[in-house]
């Protein structure tokens, strides 16, 4: 198998793996026991925050675990903006139309909930543009939670940026308006400190940098307006209840300290083969062209609308060939519905729909990327006979 | 070491771990993925949610998992009420004085939520009256919530008789009332089929029955109000997004299934170890006296009140002489707070704040129990010469 899906789950690294054992065996205590084997599990959960906190320039204290990338967004903005409509600081919230959808569901949960919304949306690259999130501003506005790399079309946004500008009109107004980004894709690829980015909470997901599914972080920074989420016990600081995922912890900060290491290079290697896919699918099929941003992105993400193809078609015959590729964002894989990322792009909806993500990780090999270019083609045209055949889409 | 904790947590079951592993390793895949390691993944989870159907009696569309007991007991509660406001049925929930963190801490939520709460109070013995629950009932009444089986005691609550109540004030008024239990300490010991409970939702902690810590399972009947907790994909049937924690979700369901398997045997066996460590204890240690019903109990769980100890002192003590026992809940080890459960149940606070549990488990021996018993008396003392030292025990 060519597995070109990193950017939907990457596989556990072998020192996140070696590092979950021993609590998936003899060292099975309960953080909050107060004997030796309740010692040992807190002591690693201690560690691990330890180490998260270095990677990402925070203190141990900012770091919570959770189950995931979708726990930490949800507790995140749901915390942040709950805290700060209760404190009477306003009831508005600015996010992106491109968010993942674990951040524009929470985003549609909050207007439920009778927050009041801004969509900031994105230019053909796939890029906010920071004057829009200027002007959206005003003095009910609490929260604004942008991503820091898109994970369909891999395209940054400038956080430390609108980090910068909050900070401008916290200055001006005295109004502060708390920023969280979706840093679900960014490691191992970008480096990430939460500092220079300038935000008050960054979520993270362990499965989409080799630690393992069921285990995320939630950066939050101290003394921001914040209520949990989860209630219950006294675990994570008061702030995430329920007891502690040893083993998804200890995996969860070794697979960020390995990703945290050699960035540079890791990217510059895996960019280069991006570089080779694209351009090698380009000029061998026809009707194919990349989606979205080609020099601010990702280094590993790769996006390609190929002409009258649905893409789960190709995504299967791929699929049959040995590659694993990706029709959108995995996480929607079940509904057949146009990307709203390329939607929000302005991609004419016959293309959305012929799509494929290939994702690269540090796995990856030059013989790989090769093998699957020299695929596609063939891929592709039996993708659009059958689904001219199946006559779904309009011609 | 002697580990008499397992209430707090439990040893992942060999089983179980070796259910998990082929899922930190190679097989690594999203279950949203199109291709054969995605798929495999959801074949896993599919697998998985059978199984534990089958041990509950539910169908598989009814089980979903989630990061473990607390958030199944956050995610139900908030679900269940919030969607019964929601469509005019009322705002009040009734739940008892003697629910873990997890759903007293809900409660109170709910309360900030605008919901009106009443709690029910036990008896000496733990357990609530069924006549108190009929008095609280009234037209308003949305959801009522009663643990099955108590953590720190391990009283046996009425849950099937609350249900069939439930259920002919339906009948009678027109108009339901939902019911969820806190089933947590259930697996192992005691039988669980929720139509027999007659509960339109369950929540389960895996590593509390031998499956990993960071997983759990919610049952939530067909056609029950709810709304989601976590916004996102569409995960476990649009109930819980996030990305399929499938290692834990494998290694839970196996858990469960050898946790369901041979109860009666396993009961009675380890009741009878209950006991003798029970009589053993009392016959030995002046000033010792089991809290809670001794006969509606779970048949692992022991929970004695020391005069003059502070339990922190005392469990120190059996640590340093290799033995594992908890005071009060695990999880609210890091606050000297007697416990809520003992005070609702008339203990007197020095002798609540003097009380200790000990939970066996499956493996746990006679010559286990037999060397704690012989520790106990010269442990209570020296404990008790400290506690009296220190001085924070009125006399």
């Amino acid at each position: 198998m060519i597995y070109l899906d990193h950017a939907a789950t990457t596989p556990l690294h072998p020192r996140a793996r070696e590092a979950m054992l021993p609590f998936l065996g003899g060292e099975f205590g309960n953080p909050s026991g107060l004997y030796a084997v309740g010692r040992a599990a807190q002591a690693a959960v201690d560690d691990a925050r330890q180490l998260v906190a270095g990677c990402l320039g925070a203190r141990p204290s900012e770091v919570i675990f959770t189950s995931g990338g979708t726990e930490s967004i949800n507790t995140a903005l749901l915390g942040m903006a709950y805290a700060m409509r209760r404190a009477g600081a306003g009831n508005h919230v600015i996010t992106t139309a491109i968010e993942h959808h674990a951040g524009l569901h929470v985003a549609q949960h909050l207007e439920e909930l009778g927050f009041d919304l801004t969509y900031i949306g994105v230019d053909a690259s796939g890029r906010i543009r920071l004057e829009e999130v200027e002007a959206a501003l005003r003095p009910e506005t609490v929260l604004a939670s942008v991503m820091l790399a898109n994970n369909e079309v891999g395209t940054l946004q400038p956080v430390a940026e609108i980090a910068a500008l909050l900070r401008a009109y916290a200055q001006a107004r005295h109004h502060r308006v708390l920023l969280h980004t979706d840093a679900v894709q960014a490691p191992g690829w970008l480096p990430l400190d939460v500092n220079a980015l300038g935000v008050d909470a960054l979520s993270l997901s362990a499965h989409k940098f080799g630690g393992p599914k069921g285990s995320g972080v939630l950066f939050l920074r101290r003394a921001t307006p914040f209520r949990p989420l989860l209630h219950g016990g006294g675990q994570e600081m008061q702030k995430r209840a329920g007891t502690e995922n040893v083993a998804g912890i200890a995996g969860t900060a070794v697979a960020l300290e390995a990703a945290s290491t050699g960035i540079a290079e890791r990217a510059a290697r895996v960019r280069a083969l991006r570089e080779l896919l694209r351009d090698g699918i380009i000029a061998t099929t026809p009707g194919a062209q990349p989606n979205g941003c080609q020099v601010n992105c990702l280094p590993n993400n790769l996006n390609i609308a190929f002409d009258d193809v649905e893409s789960d078609v190709l995504v299967s015959g791929l699929d049959a060939a040995g590659v694993a590729a990706s029709s959108g964002s995995a996480c929607s894989n079940s509904t057949w519905e146009p990307s709203h990322v390329l939607m929000a792009m302005g991609v004419p909806i016959r293309r959305a729909v012929g799509s494929v993500r290939f994702s690269l990780g540090e796995s990856t090999t030059r013989e790989e990327i090769e093998a699957v270019v020299a695929l596609i083609p063939a891929e592709v045209e039996r993708a659009r006979a059958a689904s001219l055949v199946a006559g779904r889409l309009a011609g």
